[in-house]
């Protein structure tokens, strides 16, 4: 099969569309033949290298696919050769073929076809994961999502919006936050010319936000630790503003607010896969019942997929941008 | 009546007992006869002028209290006059009458005397609402509690090892370690001579605690999340070194973990009565059964309060200063 390789890290040019051998599924794996993956900022830090890919691990990068099952490693139920299905990835989404756990296999959810369903693993399972199994969003109470027009926060003001939640987002430029504005958000800040802080407070007569999520780490810690609501949860899950900050922890206190940190991919199979049961229990009837769909971007070809980092890393896109596979 | 009042804040010395008038229980409040108050940090605090009351609590210190229950007010019902009680309070404890809202009354626990169960409120509250409710500690898992020998201290360990877990502590003297270890304590540690983070460690084959409760804020922050097992819980609950520190959100996201901070005064009557029924719920058989006792290093009369703060200031006593109503 072919793949996207990583040579020598660097640029977007560092992906390399090249031979190499099958992937074989190990004991409770099955192989798929991969329609679509979609681009992720992992990704782009691992064609860095700065993120290798956890033991085990395909050495390709794609942290999701979708695609249809071309084979059955030994100890598999539930599945069958030809099923249609998405899949959360610890690695190898950017290639015509790769074994995944069946944990971590999803069916294409009714009224989204296989292609775009490539739009969903990641996301669905990160806003699920932290948004509800770890911050306990309810009916009612105030989300804040920073980079509301990303792949991450167009599946986060969906899935707030679904349950009953009002949404705030943050964004750089009036046309994505229309954007957000089209799939529910509530609350629209463009971060370049407000304080999130502030309109927050206006908008909740001074409470606050019940939970942030929050992509931005470092650079937006205390000023999220103000917007909080009293028993707020700050979920973060990136640290594109950096690694360290200063927490205020007499704020924190006097909220009775807590801040976790989680990221998908180096979580264990199991707590992958219970992730994942969640998200086919609570999220595939809603997207069945056309209340969060996939939002995509672009389709790129996957061999050509330093077209498709140059467009994340410019930050002009909105929702995914997937790749599609020759 | 008689009660401690802090004609101007101030040293120990500021704690005069002085006639004043009794307190009249309002809708849903209990009078209570004072048989005993304890000492808390937060009563130092409010000594020195720098932790008021809530709005509507007492203007004396005391945030617990055992006694008899000497008048209902209206809409009261479950409680009789003369029940002995123990209470969690707004303040006012350090007084011969508090009134209290219904939903902060526990009874006396079986085997508890009424003026030794003055002793429990603030500790068993703090602890269960912070290591259990919020951190959710599970048998098997590793809690790790700083200054063991207090009376947080001697009763998370308490509860913990109730539960199942294994506790680790931290105190500054070899015979605080010992009390802790007579309290069921796994691993002492010396703060003075060891550093947390490796002993934690090497006591755990490197896998760190599953919960921390901590009452220094700042001054561990790094270090206790340096200290976390992967999905780790640090529940604070004090800042007695300092407010604002590093928070390395690298650290907490590579092991999924998780940071919360807590007060148990500012909480509204609604959420401290749901932390009081579950106390009842879950501790008082602990209790009953002796597997949970409270832990009192002295009685002080209540008139020399001043004395009392003394000794907790010091440092030097191990579990709770109880104050006792003449």
């Amino acid at each position: 099969m072919y793949a996207i390789t990583i040579p020598e890290p660097g640029g977007p040019e560092a992906l390399v569309w090249d031979e190499v051998p099958d992937p074989v599924p190990g004991e409770g794996e099955v192989l798929v033949e991969v329609v679509a993956s979609a681009v992720n900022r992992a990704d782009i830090l691992q064609r860095q290298g700065f993120y290798d890919p956890p033991p085990g691990a395909s050495p390709y990068p794609g942290l999701e696919c979708s695609g249809r099952i071309a084979a059955l490693g030994p100890g598999v139920s539930g599945w069958a050769v030809g099923d249609e299905v998405c899949a959360l990835l610890g690695g190898g989404g950017y290639a015509q073929k790769v074994a995944v756990p069946a944990g971590q296999l999803l069916p294409v959810p009714e009224g989204v076809g296989v292609r775009r369903a490539a739009a969903l693993p990641e996301v669905v399972c990160t806003v699920w994961s932290n948004v509800f199994m770890v911050a306990h969003l309810r009916p009612g109470e105030t989300l804040l999502v920073h980079g509301g027009s990303s792949g991450i926060g167009t599946m986060a003001i969906q899935l707030a919006k679904a349950v009953g939640a009002r949404v705030a987002v943050t964004a750089g430029t009036r046309e994505k936050l229309d954007r957000c504005a089209e799939l529910g958000a509530d609350i629209l800040i463009n971060y370049r010319e407000q304080d999130f802080v502030e309109e927050v407070g206006k908008a909740t007569d001074g409470a606050g936000a019940d939970v942030i999520l929050d992509n931005m780490g470092a650079k937006y810690l205390d000023r999220n630790v103000r917007a909080l609501a009293v028993n707020g949860r700050l979920a973060i899950i990136g640290m594109q503003g950096g690694v360290k900050g200063e927490l205020n922890i007499g704020t924190l206190l006097s909220k009775r607010a807590a801040v976790s940190a989680t990221s998908l991919r180096a979580r264990p199979l199991e707590e992958k896969a219970a992730i994942v049961a969640a998200v086919r229990e609570h999220v595939w009837p809603l997207v069945a019942e056309g209340h969060v769909r996939p939002v995509v971007d672009r389709d790129v070809p996957m061999p050509d997929a330093a077209a498709a980092h140059r467009v994340v890393e410019q930050s002009g896109h909105v929702g995914k941008v997937l790749l599609i596979a020759p």
